[in-house]
């Protein structure tokens, strides 16, 4: 859907799980140095397969809104009497949605019985953004000036988000990797919004002229400051878990161990989780 | 030979290899899983000889066929009296299957009393693909749109594979690795079909209109569908390898043993092996 | 401020950050092959929350300069009279500065109590540098050939040390990283000024003749001779250390001990910091 | 030079280093496989000084070469008169050479009383490849099609040289990568003969056309065979020193130290030096 709609729903789908993210693994960072790593390992466990569930619902809505909008194909790929393709653009919004309920499918099945090799759910992650980037790489390569720069600007947080996924395949359960993933997930939701603003502008808000050089330039910039936010965004929110969990363990007695937590080399190909000093309050 | 033939012939091999590496490597990573390491490493030692010996057969017939079709070159290189190259396409060709064959004879080597250091064959079939993907970029240079871009589709499965490839000259016996290569050597082998197809129609079937913005654009998410068929593949195949694996450990009493699976790190610099689980049936 | 100033601030901060840094590693690099990791471990930790302050400062300067300069936007970003934007050249460079000063921000946290997870402040520092690539490269794309060339050299610069800086995230306090990222500071540095020099000629001197393919080689080899020069301010600073701690050791009688370094194996998945023989003197 | 003495010494230089690897490695791979690591070291460290040694030497030669040839700039680069640049194809070529001097300086620095951090030799030595490589890449911009495209095919070699050496910077003394990087420049070597007798034929041979599209497609494959020729050198080269190495060994009565070579590993991060089998002569 080339409207202000179809740029909406895919930003506020990666607007959900960018927010989730900024709040689910600073939580799963400060638990891990309270308490042993098994402990609440089997809770995060269950909250990586509803997020699969999530996905797989998440890319099924995409995909039926594409195909059965109005002026959608319903379906229809080629029609014979006029021997041509019918509203490609949507087709290949479904392909996008597509990869992601695939991701959302190995995330589910990472859990099952059928036991895929734990990396592969990121992997396909990894490939569903890929062929987000792919698509719209080809996507917009001929469009007038301000369209295709605004969405090649999108293309830097596709395809970083995408290469920082592929290294979560041997870094898993990287801390600052995920923080990054969760970051660049804002970003795209955020930009998703303001692509269909500036190119769809609702309530008949003037249209941008599309060929001055000054908006391109304001538009890169913008690109860059809605990074600055979702920086800020990912500091409150870390901030926030981090002031959470000290009440928790106030309240919960659990200061003891607190206190005692040492060093922990988790991951040794990383010094990430390295923690120097004591836990202070 | 720039024909349908010359087209399904690569294509047939690497859907041949493809397929054989989607049962493969799920074999030996359930394998692994049940009995100690080296017991059946001899054994798939024994696989990776024969493979060899398999790619320089599937060379050796790629290069008679390239040279000696009736329009070949027939080792021809250089026609004196015209003062031009002879049929510098089909030789283009012999170089590709050249180091595909070359490849085959690291991997042999590999096992010889030579002792080839492991991580050369990898590295030699990571060079045999990237070389595959150099000639393919020049090759395509200054065609029509729709030829050259359906060949810089296949590009992203060849640079993608050969980046993945060598990889495994540093994370050997990566489960995830090893399953990407396989999907992806399924994609370049159904997409070389796709390429016949599209640019030579067998039976006298309509030509593809190769400058229709629309077709260009089908041909791009098409690639993408012919991805997620291979991830399709690749879960059936997983799926069946595992229920043989688990009907075959009920049959031979090995029960015992799959319960006992523990934790196993087989390699520190990626967590990709890792068990977090009991064996449950 | 695309003038003589515009240029030659941002330079004097990285060189000062580079000369600077190209001093506390090799300083860090001895004093740790004498003395035990946790002793002096401390003190540079508080030189990095110092080096995180002087960044806040440094991007705050920056920023106020760019925007209170008598040419400059004065914080109005669009003009409702013009219905255009105001000074997006200046606007731009805010921007550039503004993400080194979250990096100096993200600095300062990772030593609160908040504990940011190590590597997220060697992230930020790395985003900081690719905002500066993008923002360059975008920034030069409609500018005449030797303006765009000399800030295209100036790119090899950034992305290297963005690369650079990313991988610390994962090799944190990697000596030869460290020492890779400061000698690109440098460069960086001089170059700032070398553009400065380029493109406004200071006192009146005479200007560059911008499309002169001369100019364009001779511009490209002076900043590889730039780089070289690096290479030995670096090698400079390295000894001069190196000396200053030998002198250090005889003073304070700590001879014994070091004659008893042994290797130290710090970073397994780097040989970096392998120290082969004994500690001659 | 831009005639065929001008290409034929770099590629000479190349070539000898090249084959001296192919040589070198291979040899301390076996020796290592046989004695105690620690015992040939020291030699192979010797080695390494030579080495850097004759680096500084050819670049030496080729500075002055370069500067002092009949018709080169004699170290003026300025003529004040003209007005003008003088030979700066010469001062580029120079610049090469001066990058392949500092490298062999770090090389003898990293064994001097100064301890240079093992990796910063790598390091040089990646640095002066990319170098190589990005003044290649602008030097030939604007030149006829054959010259730019028998570059480009350099650049290959050089900057896949230049990847391989910067991953030695952390998996310093990988067999694999140390092979990989002898193949290399051993192709570069033959590449600059390559090109000197494509683009200045000698002894009066007939010029080739510089836009016939078929003569790019043969030098697009001809470098590619230059390639396979050069891994054959190295299997060879490979196969020789291990009949020399189980001579050696059957004259000196190592035999039984040979037989008991259990799995060494040697570097925990790449599984290169594995070594699965019992040592059979």
């Amino acid at each position: 859907m080339a409207n202000f709609k179809g740029h909406a729903l895919p930003g506020s789908f990666f607007l959900l799980f960018g927010i989730w993210w900024s709040v689910k693994y600073p939580l799963r960072y400060f638990s891990e140095k309270v308490n042993k790593k098994s402990h609440r390992n089997h809770c995060f466990q269950r909250l990586d397969v509803i997020e699969g569930v999530v996905k797989i619902i998440f890319a099924l809505i995409g995909m039926l809104a594409e195909q059965f909008v109005p002026d959608g194909p319903h379906l229809y790929l080629y029609s014979g009497e006029e021997r041509s393709w019918v509203k490609l653009m949507n087709w290949q919004h479904t392909t996008m949605y597509l990869f992601y309920g695939l991701s959302g499918v190995v995330d589910v099945l990472t859990y099952s019985p059928l036991k895929v090799p734990l990396g592969l759910d990121r992997l396909m992650l990894s490939v569903a953004v890929f062929v987000e980037g792919f698509l719209f790489y080809y996507h917009v390569l001929h469009r007038p000036m301000l369209d295709k720069h605004i969405h090649s600007l999108l293309l830097i947080a596709v395809f970083g988000g995408a290469f920082s996924i592929l290294l979560e395949v041997f870094l898993r359960d990287n801390i600052v990797l995920e923080l990054f993933r969760a970051s660049l997930t804002i970003l795209q939701g955020t930009w998703f919004w303001q692509i269909g603003f500036v190119l769809f502008p609702p309530r008949g808000g003037p249209a941008w002229n599309e060929d001055d050089h000054d908006n391109i330039m304001f538009v890169t910039m913008c690109f860059f400051w809605h990074y600055a936010a979702a920086i800020l965004i990912m500091i409150a929110n870390y901030a926030l878990t981090y002031c959470c969990i000290q009440r928790c363990k106030r309240n919960n007695g659990e200061i003891d161990i607190g206190l005692e937590v040492r060093k922990q080399k988790s991951d040794k190909s990383s010094h990430v989780a390295l923690l120097n000093g004591s836990d202070e309050e």
